[in-house]
């Protein structure tokens, strides 16, 4: 039905992009902390970022120069230290660490994209990042998505990437991500981070307007414990080296590029979700029937982000009560007499009452949505969520999101990390 | 300080008001489970109800009610059945009840107010309802308060009671009130209910005013899980039997009394957050320095409701990162430089960047709030709770929410009651 195909190669699958990921020596326990995507040429840059008030050095950062310029070349991630409540020597530190990498580079300063991750409070290591950088760029390579989506993560489980390829003008196009994220962890290791590759022609202004759809329906639409990160970031490149035409408005090829785009974001989403402190299971919220689209994600987050919803899934417990309860709270006016409630093929709630259910049989459906991850990691299943419908009336708004269960996990995970 | 000093009585302790809680049969469980509040004379009645649009039949049936009259004699309650989602079944039920408890007063339906908690999605017993109303009317006295508060418990650890006194034109006035509530639980019991009586002659909508805001300030900053219910109900009744001077605009008197008011409803409310499913503690969370109240409570109740705040302080971890980025995305704009926090005594962030502190005198700052209800329940502390202080600049605006912290138990209470 989709109109692309999965290939392997991550942010290094679309051509004309490198990436690199080494130990740098910025977390303290030894393992990959340092991440470079590089385009070879310039490249349209796209940027979504946090939208709480406490923010990192690097978000304030990327934010200026996106708006100073709306292309870049290269976007180096740090993991260890977040450089956020770090005041004016955080400011600084990110601007030294753009103009080593760009000196390395041999570009401007200008192209230099950042982004940070790790304990809130904490300047980035400078020592180390300084010695990291010259051999960071030397481990530049065109299949060096993996080493980089390694070197991005903190307390992650999985990595995360994905690469989809399509067709534009009878030509190759393809977008490549890699993410990282499971919550505010370890004990104030924070963050979601998303960079995205892509080698179509795309104008900045269309290509802004995309991601900024793309992340709607994707990384704003998922909740492992509702805490927004001070790091939060998004960034998309589009270098156009598929030597497609430049697409500059919308239109059938916009609308593809778009479409691969948000299946590449809500990939990532869907694997950070299922990769949340502690979780079992991925759950998808199906909503539909609101007046439009934004209302229909709104109660299908309230519902994934319910921690009553999320124990109860966890206790594979078939509780429509309190699906109901988090569908009626979330702002959105509808009739309680239209309300319908569906787990998997379960119908529980039709006409806002209750109907008879195999209760059993649909606590078994949960069962086989929980999947533990393997002693050794770096798998894990997003093709099996356990999907709770909802339809609050007859309007033809839609809308998604994706969270994970509750479990003893995450409390431990979350409240033993004592500093 | 305080302008009033605390009484015994609960909701009998306002002159001209008589309580009963019985046994009916409606919880499987044989504990009490039907409450009743009587006023001797006609009562201005004020209400405050679930915002969710999934409410339960009773909720509906007051908000009528006091539309078409703000007057009332009688609360009935029952627990065991929530009698939401119950259709057109479950609102003949509660007409039902308001009928049977009129005959047996001997009053118009009208005067009745009616309030239900239980498991979502089940009728109210009528049987037993019909059986125990003459029983419960029999049971009627001054002293009937704890009779009452022991009746409309779910799954709470203690019953909430308070009455304070003060005076008005040299005459005694009272308000006493009564709640239940700790989550959502047992595995759909649900519901925060509060009764509030007073002796005080009141207009009717400067009552309702009064409550509004007492609300505000009260069952509305407190959080155990964000999930709100569909039975939520705050009942104020004021009945002019203390013989004082009917206040009937703002000015010195109506402001006392609405200052005791918010003592009253801030008292339950603090009892119902201390008694949060699993918690070990109180938090208080106090913001100042914003444009206004609201933004204030906004930014606290945000705090209070954090997941990874509520499990740091189980851990006795005091980790500022996490209520700094809770604040961050409260959606209240603030300067991050002026960001100042505080645990107890101890400054942990100044002007947005981290401070040098005893992180071992802070934990067992954390410990000491820490107090796991004796085996014997029926009693709690509220003055020992766990003092979060945030300023975010130099605004007159300030709020308080109160909150709990998040423990291994909480997801046990809410996974493991499978049904």
């Amino acid at each position: 039905m989709a109109d692309w195909q999965e290939i392997t190669g991550g942010v290094t699958a679309p051509k004309g992009y490198r990436a690199a990921g080494i130990t740098a020596g910025l977390k303290p326990s030894g393992l990959p902390d340092l991440a470079l995507i590089v385009s070879n040429v310039e490249a349209i840059a796209a940027g979504v970022f946090t939208t709480s008030q406490v923010k990192a050095a690097c978000v304030d950062y990327c934010r200026q120069r996106l708006q100073a310029k709306t292309s870049a070349r290269a976007i180096l991630c740090n993991a260890g230290q977040a450089n956020a409540a770090t005041g004016s020597q955080g400011v600084r530190d990110a601007e030294e660490s753009a103009e080593l990498l760009a000196k390395e580079l041999n570009i401007s300063t200008e192209l230099i994209l950042l982004a940070s991750t790790g304990v809130i409070g904490q300047r980035i290591k400078m020592d180390a990042l300084r010695s990291g950088i010259p051999k960071l760029v030397a481990s530049l390579s065109e299949t060096g998505s993996d080493a980089a989506a390694g070197a991005i993560v903190t307390t992650d489980l999985v990595t995360k990437s994905i690469a989809l390829e399509t067709t534009i003008g009878d030509r190759p196009v393809r977008i490549g991500g890699i993410a990282k994220g499971s919550g505010m962890i370890h004990p104030n290791m924070a963050t979601m981070l998303a960079f995205v590759t892509c080698d179509a022609a795309v104008s900045p202004h269309l290509w802004q307007q995309m991601l900024s759809r793309a992340a709607d329906k994707s990384f704003n639409s998922i909740t492992v414990d509702g805490d927004t990160s001070t790091n939060d970031s998004l960034i998309a490149l589009a270098n156009g080296q598929s030597r497609t035409p430049a697409i500059t408005e919308m239109g059938a090829e916009a609308e593809k590029l778009e479409a691969m785009l948000t299946a590449v974001c809500q990939h990532l989403a869907k694997a950070i979700a299922r990769d949340g402190e502690g979780a079992t299971c991925l759950i998808e919220v199906q909503v539909t029937g609101t007046h439009d689209d934004l209302a229909a994600r709104q109660i299908a987050k309230t519902i994934a982000g319910s921690s009553l919803v999320k124990s109860a899934i966890f206790g594979r417990d078939p509780n429509w009560g309190r699906i109901a309860a988090a569908a009626g709270r979330a702002g959105v006016p509808f009739e309680q007499e239209n309300l319908q409630i569906k787990l998997g093929d379960f119908l529980l709630l039709e006409n806002g009452q209750p109907l008879q259910f195999d209760r059993a049989a649909a606590s078994a459906y949960l069962k086989q949505a929980a999947t533990d991850y393997p002693s050794t990691i770096k798998t894990q299943r997003l093709d099996n969520p356990v999907i709770i419908a909802v339809s609050v009336g007859n309007g033809h708004g839609t809308g998604k999101a994706w969270g994970c269960d509750l479990s003893y996990d995450y409390v431990k995970i979350n409240a033993e990390y004592t500093t």
